[in-house]
């Protein structure tokens, strides 16, 4: 038998768990970021893998668990630190680890209903179960006529997303292509995967229109949009898709949904709802209004490998026609033909997605909900807004801060006040990430917030408690009071620390 | 700490390997495809996950296992099955399970270099050491100005190279997307990746050019693409890709990559070399001409989760210009921006993909290296050789049979000779197909060739050897002594068996 034997597998397996077991119980007393330079995981690695080539011979796993140990693990952001503040948390829970060891294990390909009847059945089911768990309009599930699917990202149900409302407002789309007169409709705050999107699908930045925020917001006018719209549409323009953002990246900005829908349906635009980080806090019913008017657009999309605890990939993604996706993106040849397919009582995901192959990712979101119970799912989600608001309201007394935007659920938006300005407050302000982040106890990311330099801090790892969110303010605190201090070194142009990391 | 504790994450991980490993152990015992009906898997899950819902409470994991052995095993095809025939293998070895669980143990993000450099960095390492013992033309590699990246699915390697292609082609694709006058040229025997990756770019099938093949071969003609070239060229189109297929989804027919190259350069069209399936046999030298005329194209891609032991989703792809991805792809919003990424010195992997999210995919591929060696690949490779090699003897002997091309590599085609004419071996053929794969021993996919049903015969399950191969030819032999028979069961039209897994 040329693979390992599953007796041996025991052993080899039960010694990875057990890494796995020590990486996490440590993870927390290792410095977030790591500390090299461009160029030295490739240093390390050239002696074993590039001069010498891949081993001629089978290598026993202990070695591979060393190298992992020497080069690895001290070059690797520790996304599941308890100080990862960073982008949007990205939990892998150990929950979701053993869900995705039984789909590897299991090996099978989701492709069609017949090359896994299991896989396709098992997604359904439970994109039908957490759209009533999320209150989601019963027309998302399979009884209702729509249904769900799990993506690798919310990029690709973004593309996807758009994929079918091009095939919806072009019945030649499949045949002739695009044809230019297309366009979609976001806000600068949407995330960029919209515009890769636009661009991927052939339309080209022109067709993106930006459409202003309401005054005093970032999110999504109405009235903008519908001008818009109108202005195109008189122009001989197709409004092909309007996205709407439920908790922007930037600042966990919130579109109106509702009045978005109303304006695009007047022109027949799909409308995707991308709530990729948010989304699932919908699950709290305190928090079910973050889903108002979803029951009104025809797509909408939540990861459940940000914030629900399910490793990446796991984009929950759900449709309220089920005929679309596969009306835009099906291509059947002769070697995938089958019964089943042909009968058309079953679902082939490869027509919901770009690939044709597909892991069961099913498995690790029902280890997730099995092993957490939405009990769980609710409390972790409710700790974090508890930790945002508390930070909230630190930055809120201090006068040496100010918050950059409303808090948004579990993300805190917030700038040093320097008294002398914005150019001032932006220096400061970069200043004090970076030194936070050198700090190695907590990791930290920035944007822009009406040009002026933002820092984020996004609550929700695993393993994130009162204890260090606290020590996250102390580190804020202490660092800017060193920065208004006017030590000439805080003042400097912070872009030639020569930090490649931040 | 909301998460499963380390220790206990110990016992369970623990269970879950022992899990693996017995299913593994029985596999072989298991009829490969499962005997269920569309629905039964939904129905089975009812009562527990949609009438009351998703768990309220945490359960143990004991209760996920059987619920994974009572529902999902029975309706599951085992691709890990020593008697798995169908499509192309798509060998989930326990090896690739370790270095899988290692990457989601760690549950970093690797779409940027600054969010885990050890992410990339070791990708990009074992990219240039596989292309080194593949032989691929040194300027594939990083090394070398070119270089590699871990794709989900060929079906995404040949969409962003049409992308870059798209690209190179126009400046202005970014900013206005294509114009209509883009053309791709294929067979009617590559992959429909390519056109789906067609149609997602909003060229329309129409943008698609199925060029001929050579007289008596299923290979494209070199002769015939040069013609369509050229014919495009005059009439103001743009030949934008050539996708050159090594082995064909179904029958292994290798197009002339050199040929091709030259005929794409003179109109200066990208030329993708899709290897996915047959690539990988390049590690063996004596199999080296696989990849004759590939230093000439832009992109090669073959998957490591097909043939080469690594669990899906990991296709190994490679450009021989670095930049290509990047300019095609990248959008950076504030958010994303980094001083690394900034000073031209690292590799951010979100450029090279649609998605932006990624996983730290090369850990399976090195654990597969890492724990078979080169020559264990090798072993692997050419073991399936030998059993095709075999099978195809005893096809070509045996009355009974033909080939309905040549093998290629460990692919076999045949089809039942009944002596009376084309319908008749149609209906003969798809009968014992249909009566094997009820057999439960052996699962086979078909395909057709020059419109006539063939059944294909993929040779590369990790657990396949010569019993399982002899095993499957008596199964055939005596499938087809009974159609000959004449029995007239087996010669009605078996479109009306009623199966759905075929």
């Amino acid at each position: 038998m040329p693979d390992v034997d599953p007796e041996e597998f025991r052993r080899l397996g039960h010694a990875v768990v057990d890494w796995i077991a020590d990486y996490r119980a440590g993870v927390a007393d290792r410095p977030v970021l790591p500390d090299v330079q461009p160029g030295w995981v490739r240093e390390q690695l050239t002696p074993t893998l590039l001069s010498a080539g891949l081993p001629e011979e089978p290598q026993p796993l202990a070695g591979l668990l060393d190298e992992i140990d020497r080069v690895v693990v001290p070059a690797t952001t520790h996304w599941q630190h308890p100080g990862f503040f960073g982008y949007f948390p990205a939990n892998a829970s150990l929950h979701s680890l053993l869900g995705d060891m039984l789909s590897t294990g299991l090996g099978v390909q989701g492709m069609l209903w017949a090359t896994s009847p299991a896989a396709t059945e098992v997604e359904q089911v439970l994109l039908d179960a957490m759209a009533a768990a999320l209150g989601l309009d019963a027309s998302f599930t399979f009884a209702g006529g729509g249904g769900g699917s799990i993506q690798d990202s919310a990029s690709s149900a973004a593309l996807v997303a758009l994929l079918a409302a091009l095939h919806r407002s072009n019945p030649d789309w499949r045949e002739r292509g695009v044809d230019g007169t297309e366009r979609v409709y976001a806000t600068a705050e949407t995330h960029s995967a919209l515009a890769k999107a636009v661009r991927v699908v052939g339309l080209g930045k022109q067709a993106l229109r930006i459409v202003e925020p309401s005054p005093g917001s970032l999110a999504m006018s109405p009235d903008a949009l519908a001008a818009a719209l109108r202005a195109d549409s008189e122009a001989g323009l197709r409004p092909v898709l309007v996205c709407a953002t439920v908790g922007t990246t930037g600042t966990g900005a919130i579109d109106p949904v509702r009045e978005i829908a109303h304006a695009a349906a007047e022109h027949g635009a799909w409308v995707h709802v991308d709530a990729a980080w948010a989304g699932v806090a919908a699950l709290c019913p305190e928090l079910r209004h973050l889903l108002d008017g979803v029951e009104l657009v025809d797509s909408f999309c939540t990861n459940a490998h940000k914030w629900l605890l399910t490793a990446f990939d796991a984009s929950l993604f759900w449709v309220r026609d089920a005929t679309a996706l596969p009306a835009a993106l099906s291509i059947t040849p002769e070697f995938l033909r089958n019964a089943a397919s042909e009968s058309g009582f079953v679902v082939d995901y490869r027509d919901w997605q770009v690939p044709l192959g597909r892991r069961f990712r099913a498995l690790k979101l029902w280890a997730v909900v099995h092993g957490h119970g939405l009990s769980g799912l609710r409390a972790h989600i409710r700790s974090h807004l508890a930790l945002a608001e508390k930070l909230a309201g630190q930055v809120r007394e201090d006068p040496t801060f100010e918050l950059a935007a409303e808090p948004s659920l579990a993300l805190v938006c917030l700038r040093v006040v320097t008294g002398d300005g914005p150019e001032s407050d932006d220096r400061a302000t970069r200043t004090v990430l970076e030194r936070v982040n050198a700090s190695g106890s907590a990791f930290l990311t920035h944007t822009t917030v009406g040009g002026r330099y933002v820092i984020r801090v996004a609550i929700g790892s695993l393993l994130t408690e009162s204890s260090h969110v606290d020590a996250l303010w102390e580190s804020l605190h202490d660092e800017a009071a060193k920065v208004l201090a006017n030590d000439p070194d805080d003042r400097r142009d912070p872009g030639h620390s020569g930090s490649t990391h931040v």
